[in-house]
Order: structure tokens, then C-alpha cells, then sequence
């Protein structure tokens, strides 16, 4: 086999973007680099403290995995690494299997990124990118908001300075009120301030520095580095005031150094526990980094190639795990950051991993005195970006079975959580899909006087022969609908002993499954022995192909015609044909 | 609210029947009830055995389920009662969690029967009918072969007198292996004479009776009773040569009178662990049941219910549970029996009920020496009839996808049991059609010179504007297609200059839910950036409401044309139109 570089290049896009790298490439990609590590540092530590984990594996989640994406991955600004839906994933999959704490949660979580990787590369190699398609825009929608509520709940508690547990609305606030007498004021005060504050930064603080006369560009790196600011304070107040002997929770001790070369549990029963939760983390994780990727790539007139998306993101989970870290994707906030601060190549992700290296080596010791409190409100501020309820309102009004599918993804999710709540969002969109096709429009059809058009007789004014019935079925015709279609004509047959021909009018039928030919086979028989001959026409030319491979074409009593009125014309005694009266439909 | 005797009619349809009960109607149904009765017999107490339940339970099984069916069915010649593929099914539910033998395996038994009735009366009560819809008829078909062999399989070991267990073909096949060197040569005598004569009943039996003088329905009826025959042969040989010392395993005692009252156990974790199983029950049962009762209905020019199917078959199997049975169904065979016996009323299975209650008032003491290898050969007989593998041809030369919905099924079913085998095909079959319409066929239309119809540029001569390009797609819009349809316009603009419109040609699309709408906006958007303006045509009616009730049309850069010849004619330049060469395709 010839050697063929266009291959390589499919699979490691380095080679493609690489080869054409220049300075002022280097340039931008490290200026946005600076300014993604900044927000990725507290973001890093307080995702891995959501997901239950040391906050040290935060930070290692956002090296190794930046690397293997800047390899393998096909967009130039996602920014790879923890994000906050699926850190809280990791801790209901892990929750289930063992103790926040203990050894066996955190070489859980790395399990879990190993089988996350897996599954991604999987499905890249195999191009089943079209699974991430199952999940519709409303109910992803109602899942993200919803997952905002939860995860904003789940850091009330830092806030207040209790303990309190849940993975549920319910449970988490029934453990809040419960636990409510017990909160520290010197945490609460810190959390609210810290709260208050970057809530101010992301809303006033640009416009402010834009009107004491910075760059907007300026203006907007500054807001972005307010968490920082906001961790650098509260540590200095933490350490200054000892205020971890009055109650308030610290981060501690953090190790210094560079990631630990970890290994993934190899054991079937641990496996199979995770395998569910693994393969949600996954489908969600890669409907979030291609969304954000899709949408950043199309403002340069830029593709990605999600099949190899895929393969970038099992790439960057596999790395994880290898690396102390746990499950990642391409964060939506963190990616836009990176697109407008420049980030022109993957090359970016490598070079803020090299930053947050830097920073596990030499920034820990500096992180020992930095409250909980801080990054609870760090992840508050970005979460409830995310909440919006707004697709409750357009689908009430567009339709009431993606309503339903949004409302109860949304209510499942706080409910009973995230898995719950996402898994019978994708189960129920797919549910009302089969519904409605299976109970397919279907009309009967006339003829308008003075054309060859044919249109439903309950809303139009067109002749029609007795002897003739045009039935239209405006749907393709597979095992959901084929008992449907075979009651329909029966019924409208039933009784009525003028027919002698029903002709199936298949203009919006795009496939005819081997259920729906029995259906036909059995209609043409049942309408056979009733002396009335079936008809086809304007059948698709892949559906006609199809049925010539069956024995179907040589049972049909009746003629396959290319138009409707060819068919008419035919059969029907067109002189006689009687208008029938408009109904009020 | 007044009183409406037709809604009484509508929930009993014995008021209905009832009513017009007459003499030679009673006549008629007592013969076929005869019949039944006798066929009932010994197939009642063989797939009591395949349950791994005590023989008595399938008497108790075919008593009050049918009185039940009678009051509350609407099919005039189903013969409700234990069926082989159910019992198979209860062996592996109930296997989960208890011994066979024990006395909750038999408790277990009756709650599966009660759960399985509680679904089924919901799914009528709230016409849930159509979920039966999503079991594709290749994967009945493989499932129903599939089950046959594995029933066969299972009976083997009665053949050869050892014990043998497992739930799957490979555990079966390796158990029979193991234990065939304690083979007991009596009972495999009884039982290879057994099956022989009853395989040659079923053949050989009514033609010569036929030769010899007799009618052809009595000719039927006395090959009916060819089980009856080996029942009673085997069972005086076992009684007068005092088989069972030398081995045989007989029925034994079997408790002699009516049903027991019995209860359901009500535990939340024994219902939970049950659920599943009697979902696919029920699901399976009501499919079997209503494709026998629709096909019978059929021949006598009348209609059955499903959804008032569904409440009989519930009330049935709560009438199983209630008085010692297990779950019960309409069983195929039986039901075909009764019909061609002359059933014409649901009172023919009040009387089979009455006749099986007699059997277990006084016939029971005479099944004392019964083999069971005799059962396991009416067994074994009864389901390899059900075997048929010709739909795996059938879908090979028609849909490649069909065809592998099949195969797993029946590969899935043999190889890891009835459960995970109908289950993997119902999902297969939903995730091959979603994969599909995921998917979509969508051509590049041009039109047709002298004519107002547009056809496939790639397959026909055709005129088109290289300002305008007109994309027809044969498949509504949603979730799972929405992506596809915005990579391939996005895809298609590219790097064409001269593009000025497109028009999406909707003829096909039935449906755009919010997903696709969503989709939709995105591409007027994203076509508006580059100057290109994006029309529709020909949308139908039902969706072009929706579509009003959106701000699409609000935001759509073009037009709506109502068809795709006014469309051309406005947006295209008609004088300047170039023909394209035909593509080979």
C-alpha cells in the first residue's frame, strides 16, 4: 500500500496546520494562551472540587488532554479541559461506586475518563458522530439549564461554609435548610463578596474601563482576569487574617509538581458500572465542544470535521486519564475567551497547558490559603450564564411535544439528576419523533377542475369518482406506521361498495420498510378479495428501485403510475366525476 | 352526567355479543370449545413445566384468564391462555430471582402475571396501543424463530431424561453435552415415539383419514387430537410397565380442584426487578395476541379493538395472578383451532374454561403417571412450527438494514435469551430508522425543459441558474437530520460566486420541529452573510401553519413560493439558462 500523507493529515491535523506555522501565529496563539490560563487556573480547581475530586486534579486535567487535542483535534479555538456539566457528571457516576474522598472516587473519575476516551475514539473511527444527533436543540437546552440550577445549588453550601450532600434539587436543598444554623459569616461574607464582585466584573466592569478610556480589547482581558483577582484577594485576607481558625475552608494543601503517571481501574464489574455514565459524559461532553466549535469556526469560514472531533476529544479524555485527570470537553465559555483573544491554531490549547503546568509546579504552595468560598463563586458566576429558560417559551408556542420533551428533561434533571434527567430527554424526543410518525397525515385526495393538482377533499373543492378513492399518505412508511396506514384504508373501504379502485398516492413517502411492504402485500390481498384493485402512484424513484426487488410489484392487482392524474385519467370516468361540497374542516 | 349504554358496551363487549346470544350460536361455540379443551390439555400442563412452574399452574392458567377474555375481549375466536414463547419468557424473568421449584419462583411467577395485567390495562386505558408499533415484523418474525429453537432446545433434556439448565443456546447446548452420558434409553424411547408420531399426526395423519372416507373437518379434528392419544398411550405404558422405577420422570401428584385464591406479592424491589420483563411480556403477548385476532377478524369481514385488546388481555393476566396461573396471552395455534372449529363468540373460551376446570376437578389423579417427556414432544412439536427462517431472505434481497435488525435478533435471542434478544431488536430497528432519516435523500433540482416539473440534476437533463440553487429533501425535518441539512447547504455554498438564492423544496417534508427549525434560522442567517437570500416551496399545509406560528418567516431573507415553478420563474433567469450534461450518476 502506497503511503498517502493525505491520510496522516486526516487523522493528526498537526501535520496540517503545523507545517504552515509562522511567527505571527505564535504570537496570537500565545497571548490567548496567557489569557485562557489565567481563567483556567481557579476554574480548574473549583470544577475538580464540583466533580468531588483533590483540587490538584483540576489543574492535571488541564495539561496532558490540552496537548493530545492541540494534536489530534480540527478546531483552532476550543479550549479543552474541566468543564461544569460534566464535572458534575463525573460525581453522580462516581458518587454511585465510591466515597468523595477516598482513594477509589479518584481512580473512579480516572476510569471514567479512560472509558469516556475510549468510547469518544470509538465512535470517531467508527463515524458514529450521528449519535450526538439523537440529542435535539430543546432538550439540550433544557438539560444545560437545568444543570446550571443544579450546580449553582451544589455550591450554596461553600458559600454558607456547611457540609450538606445531594445530587438532586430536592436533596440539595433539604441538606441546605437542615444544615442552614450551622453557616459561618465570615465565609458567607466572603462568598457573597466574592459572588457579588464577578457578577460586577462580568456586567460592569468592561464598559467602566472602556469609558476611563482602555482599548475594548484591553478592557475585556481585564474583566477576564477578575477571578484571579477575586482569589487573590480572599487568599491575601484568608492568609492575613488566619481565617481558617474561624471556620472558613481552605483549599490546603495542594501538591506541587507536574502530573503523576496514573493508570485506569482494569476491572469488568467497575467497567460496567461506568460504562452508562461514561458513554452520557461522552455524547453530552461532544455535543458541547462541536456546538461551541461549529459556531466559532463558521465567524472565519472555517469546518470542522466532527468525526474527528470525536478522535480529538477520546484523545484528550485517554490523556486524562493517564494523567491524574478526569473527564474533559471543549468548554463553551473558556473557547469564545480563546477565539477573541486571538487563538489561531490548536497550537493555543498546547501552549496554555504549558501555563497551567507552570502554574501546578510553581502557583500551589500560593493556593494553600485560598477559601472554598472564592471558587464556589467562581463556578456560581459562570454557571448561571448557562441557565435560560427562554426555550420553554418558543417551544410552547412552536411545538408542544418538544415542550414536553424540554419541560421534562428540565424538571428530571432537578428531580432525580443529571443521567435521569438527560437520558429520558433523549428517550422521550425520540418517543414523541415515533409517536407522530406513526399516526401519519394522511388525506384523501381530489381532483382540482382545470389542473392536474390533487388536494385533500375535506378542505378543497375538487371531483372525485366514486368508484375511485386517491388515498396521500404524507409520510415515509416504515414498522412504526405500517399497522396504521393497513387500519386507515381498511376502514375507509369498509362498507362502501361503489370502489373499485384505491389508488396510494406516495409523493411524500421517502422509504417503504419490509413491515410497511407486508402492510401493502396484506392490503393488496384484503382489498383483492373485496374485488377492488390497488394502485401506486408517484412513487420516489429509490422507493420504486426498492420495491422491484420485492415480489410485491407482481402481486399488485392494480398499475404503478408515474402522476396522479396520469392515473385519473386511467381509471376514473372523468366525465362523470360529481364535485362533492366543501366541508367545514 | 347521563347514562350512555354504548360507553358500558365499549369497556364490556359481552353486553354487546351478549345480547344477541342465541341457541345455534351456543351449539357452535360448545363444539370449538370441545376441541380447544382437548387441545388445551396437555399443552396447558408442557408449558407450565417450560415456566419451570408445577403442571397444575397451567390448568389454573387456562380458567378464569378465559372467562376474563370473554367478558372484556373484543376478538370472536382468540383463545386466550399459556402460550409457549410467554412461558419462555416467565422462565427468564422469574429465573432471576428465585429457584425453580421453590415456592417463591411460583409467587414470583403469579406477580409477574400481575404486573404484566396492570401494563396492559394501562397501555388500553390509555390507548398506549401503538408502543406494540415499534416491534418491527422482521424482528417479531426473528424473535418468534429464535424463541422456537430455544424452546426446543430446552425440551431436549425431557427427551433424554437428564437435567440440564440455562437460558441461552450455547448454556443449553454444553448442559445437554455434559449430561448426555446419563441418557435414560426408556425415556428417550417414549419421547423420540412421542415426538415421531406427533410430527406425524400433524403431516401424515389428516390426508389418509381423509382417503379413508372421513370429512374433511372431522379428518381436523381428530388430528387435534393427537396429543390427547399420546398422552394417554404414554401414560398406561408408564402405569402398567412401572416406567417411572426404571427412570422415567413422570408428572406425578398433581393437586386435584379448582384454582387456589392467590395474591400477588406487593414489594417494591420484587416489582422493580420485575418491571422490565413484564413490559416485554405484555408488549410480545398483546403483538402475538392482536396480529392472530386482526388476521381471524379479517376472514370474517370484521374489526377487533387493540386498545380494548389490550384491556381483555390485562384483565386476563390479573385473573391469572389472582387465581394461581402465570402470564397468559392469545396463543396462535389454539386460536386458529378454535376458529376453524367454528367459534363465533369469546363464549367458546368461557366454555374451554369450564372444560379445564373439569380436567382439574377430576382428571388430574389419571395425569399421575404421565411422562414428561410426552410434554416435552407436544412442546417441541408445537414451537419448531414457528421456526422459519425465510424472512431473513426476504429482508436480505429488500433492506439490508431489516435484514440486520433480524439477524441480531435471532443471534442475540439464541445466544444471550429472549430478553436481551427481542429488546436489542427493538432498539436496532428504532436506531437503524433514526439513522436513516438521520440521513436524508436530498437532490439538486433543475427543471425539466418544457415541462413545470424539477428532477435530480444528477439524473436528468435539466436547465438551471447558476444564481439559483433549488435543494429538494425527501424527509421531514428534525433533531436527527437537522445537522446534516445545515453541513449540506453549508457545504454546497461554498466557493460558489454566483450563487444569489436557494430554494428549499419541501414537497417531502412533513414535519420541521424546533430542532430543525433552529437549523433553519442558522442557515438564513449564515446565507444572509454571504448575500444569498433563502426561499422556500411547496410547504405543506399543516406545516407551513407551524411555520406562522415561529418568527422564521418573520426573519426568512426570501420568499415563500407556493410552488417550485413560480419560484423559478421569479428568482431565476429563464432566457439564460444553460442545460447541464447528464451525470452518469
Amino acid at each position: 500500500m502506497a503511503f498517502d500523507p493525505r491520510s496522516l493529515k486526516r487523522y493528526f491535523p498537526i501535520l496540517d496546520w503545523g507545517s504552515k506555522y509562522r511567527m505571527d501565529t505564535f504570537a496570537n496563539d500565545g497571548i490567548a494562551a496567557v489569557i485562557v490560563t489565567i481563567m483556567l487556573i481557579p476554574q480548574s480547581l473549583a470544577y475538580a472540587l464540583l466533580a468531588g475530586l483533590p483540587a490538584q486534579m483540576g489543574l492535571y486535567a488541564s495539561i496532558l488532554p490540552l496537548v493530545a487535542y492541540a494534536i489530534f483535534g480540527t478546531s483552532r479555538a476550543l479550549a479543552v479541559g474541566p468543564v461544569a456539566v460534566v464535572s458534575l457528571m463525573t460525581a453522580a457516576a462516581v458518587g454511585n461506586l465510591a466515597l468523595q474522598g477516598t482513594a477509589e472516587y479518584a481512580a473512579a473519575a480516572i476510569t471514567l475518563a479512560f472509558l469516556s476516551g475510549l468510547i469518544l475514539l470509538a465512535m470517531g473511527l467508527f463515524r458514529l458522530g450521528f449519535f450526538a444527533n439523537f440529542l435535539s436543540h430543546p432538550v439540550i437546552a433544557g438539560f444545560i439549564t437545568a444543570s446550571g440550577i443544579l450546580i449553582a445549588t451544589s455550591q450554596a453550601k461553600h458559600i454558607l461554609g456547611v457540609s450538606a450532600s445531594g445530587h438532586t434539587l430536592p436533596e440539595m436543598l433539604e441538606a441546605l435548610w437542615e444544615h442552614l444554623p450551622e453557616t459561618n459569616l465570615i465565609t458567607l461574607v466572603i462568598g457573597v463578596a466574592a459572588t457579588a464582585f464577578l457578577f460586577w466584573v462580568r456586567k460592569g466592569l468592561k464598559p467602566m474601563l472602556i469609558d476611563r478610556g482602555l482599548s475594548p480589547r484591553m478592557a475585556d482581558i481585564s474583566a477576564k482576569a477578575g477571578p484571579v483577582a477575586a482569589v487573590v484577594v480572599t487568599t491575601l485576607a484568608a492568609f492575613v487574617f488566619g481565617l481558617s481558625d474561624h471556620g472558613v475552608k481552605i483549599v490546603g494543601d495542594v501538591p506541587r509538581g507536574l502530573p503523576p503517571l496514573t493508570l485506569p481501574q482494569f476491572s469488568g464489574e467497575i467497567w460496567a458500572q461506568l460504562f452508562g455514565s461514561a458513554v452520557l459524559i461522552s455524547i453530552i461532553g461532544f455535543v458541547e465542544s462541536v456546538s461551541v466549535a461549529q459556531t466559532l469556526a463558521a465567524k472565519k469560514r472555517q469546518r470542522i470535521v466532527p468525526d474527528q472531533e470525536l478522535v480529538g476529544l477520546g484523545a484528550s479524555n485517554i490523556a486524562a486519564a493517564i494523567s491524574g485527570g478526569y473527564p474533559v470537553t471543549g468548554g463553551f465559555a473558556r473557547s469564545v475567551v480563546n477565539f477573541d483573544a486571538g487563538a489561531e491554531t490548536p497550537a493555543a490549547g498546547a501552549f496554555t497547558a504549558v501555563g497551567i503546568a507552570l502554574a501546578a509546579l510553581f502557583l500551589t504552595p500560593l493556593l494553600y490559603f485560598l477559601p472554598i468560598a472564592t471558587l464556589a463563586a467562581t463556578i456560581i458566576v459562570a454557571v448561571l450564564s448557562l441557565v435560560d429558560f427562554s426555550i420553554l417559551k418558543r417551544t410552547w408556542g412552536y411545538s408542544k411535544a418538544d415542550f414536553a420533551a424540554v419541560l421534562a428533561t428540565i424538571l428530571l434533571t432537578l428531580g432525580f439528576g443529571v443521567e435521569t434527567g438527560v437520558s429520558a430527554g433523549v428517550i422521550l424526543s425520540i418517543g414523541l419523533h415515533l409517536y407522530k410518525t406513526s399516526r401519519p397525515h394522511v388525506a384523501e385526495v381530489g381532483l382540482v377542475p382545470g389542473t392536474e393538482h390533487f388536494r385533500n377533499i375535506n378542505r378543497h373543492d375538487v371531483l372525485t369518482d366514486p368508484a375511485v378513492a386517491t388515498i396521500r399518505v404524507d409520510e415515509s412508511l416504515y414498522f412504526a406506521n405500517a399497522r396504521f396506514l393497513e387500519d386507515y384504508i381498511l376502514d375507509r373501504i369498509a362498507g362502501d361498495d361503489a370502489l373499485k379502485h384505491v389508488i396510494l398516492m406516495c409523493p411524500a413517502v421517502n422509504e417503504i420498510d419490509t413491515s410497511a411492504l407486508e402492510a401493502l402485500e396484506e392490503i393488496n390481498k384484503r382489498l383483492s378479495d373485496g374485488g377492488i384493485n390497488l394502485h401506486l402512484s408517484e412513487v420516489k424513484g429509490p422507493v420504486m428501485d426498492r420495491l422491484k426487488k420485492s415480489h410485491f410489484l407482481d402481486e399488485l392487482t392494480g398499475q404503478v403510475f408515474l402522476s396522479q392524474f396520469a392515473a385519473m385519467k386511467a381509471l376514473g370516468d372523468v366525465t362523470y366525476q360529481t364535485p362533492k361540497p366543501k366541508a367545514a374542516e
